[in-house]
């Protein structure tokens, strides 16, 4: 394709590399970017500078942080009894979205995948145990409901129960407004096995 | 929502500012920037920069150029004696994504809209009238198949034809594919209308 102008088709195939970003949504991105005024692309590069180069792993739970501890770890208002172990940031950040959970985090970098190679020492396992020598009420485990998920859940729990502390797994089963006549076969038998006493 | 970094947050608060990214979006997009290495953060960075201070207008069909005039005005392979009318420099991308398409364009700026405030004035019609009074076989008008987009269509064709140049309308009608039993009623009576003769 020959477009009216290559800066902008340099652009758009930047654009193109990032996630979820098809050659539509770039085009429009980059038509954009030509047309707001400088300065509001100014603090967009430099915001986007400022992850890029700054960004760190925090010390405590490997979550992205601007300096060695990220916010949440530092804070005085999270328990630090609790910690919710998840695979990647952002399933830390969907949780920091609900806003309920009001204790800390671990993450990860991912679920065990013996088919691609991960397994307990490609993920921060070893540094989770070294946290759970503290004082430690609880380990939530919110790995994904994958079989990879349920995988790094089963076998966290294995470690984690002779060291006589909770651990729980978030609740698995129809999404909340799910229809089930709509809603898969595994996730009905999950469902069904998981059902409580009211 | 306290994030795990302030970088982040501030940028995903820029992002969401783009069209087309939620909040979701600009979540995922985030992590990825802080995930990939710099270098390719660096270059995508370069080519916004390149894009949001040196982009201009084409002074022949003002489309988004690096130069006076753009790439498609400037080349020796199109047809300069046909000229397609579009409302922006999206639409000049859809129909060049085509590749069928082998004349230049003229770059409206948006469509008649009394209600809005865009009279002729607002848009680049003078300009398309000078460059009609060169040597000009064919104006295809392809503004959109809207309200906006039609009346702008039938105030161009009544400035052209006097002109004696041949004024085309791209077709409208069901889509390549469409399901007649989805197509709403305007369609369906536009297709209708513009039957033709097998």
């Amino acid at each position: 394709m020959l477009s009216s102008s290559e800066n902008i088709e340099k652009l758009i195939s930047e654009l193109t590399n990032l996630p979820g970003v098809g050659k539509k949504s770039a085009g429009r991105l980059a038509y954009h970017i030509a047309n707001v005024p400088k300065e509001k692309i100014e603090s967009l590069v430099q915001a986007i500078k400022n992850v890029s180069e700054n960004i760190k792993r925090c010390k405590v739970c490997y979550t992205l942080s601007d300096g060695d501890i990220c916010n949440i770890c530092s804070s005085d208002n999270r328990n630090k009894k609790q910690i919710m172990v998840v695979e990647n940031e952002r399933d830390l950040l969907a949780y920091e979205s609900v806003g309920e959970y009001k204790g800390v985090y671990h993450v990860l970098g991912g679920a065990l995948s013996p088919l691609t190679g991960v397994g307990p020492n490609e993920l921060k396992i070893r540094e989770l145990m070294a946290r759970l020598s503290g004082d430690i009420e609880e380990v939530i485990l919110a790995t994904n409901s994958s079989v990879e998920g349920e995988t790094t859940a089963t076998y966290l729990a294995k470690l984690i129960k002779p060291l006589n502390i909770k651990v729980t797994r978030i609740a698995s089963g129809v999404p909340v407004g799910g229809d089930i006549e709509n809603i898969d076969e595994a996730t009905l038998l999950t469902a069904f096995n998981g059902r409580r006493t009211l």
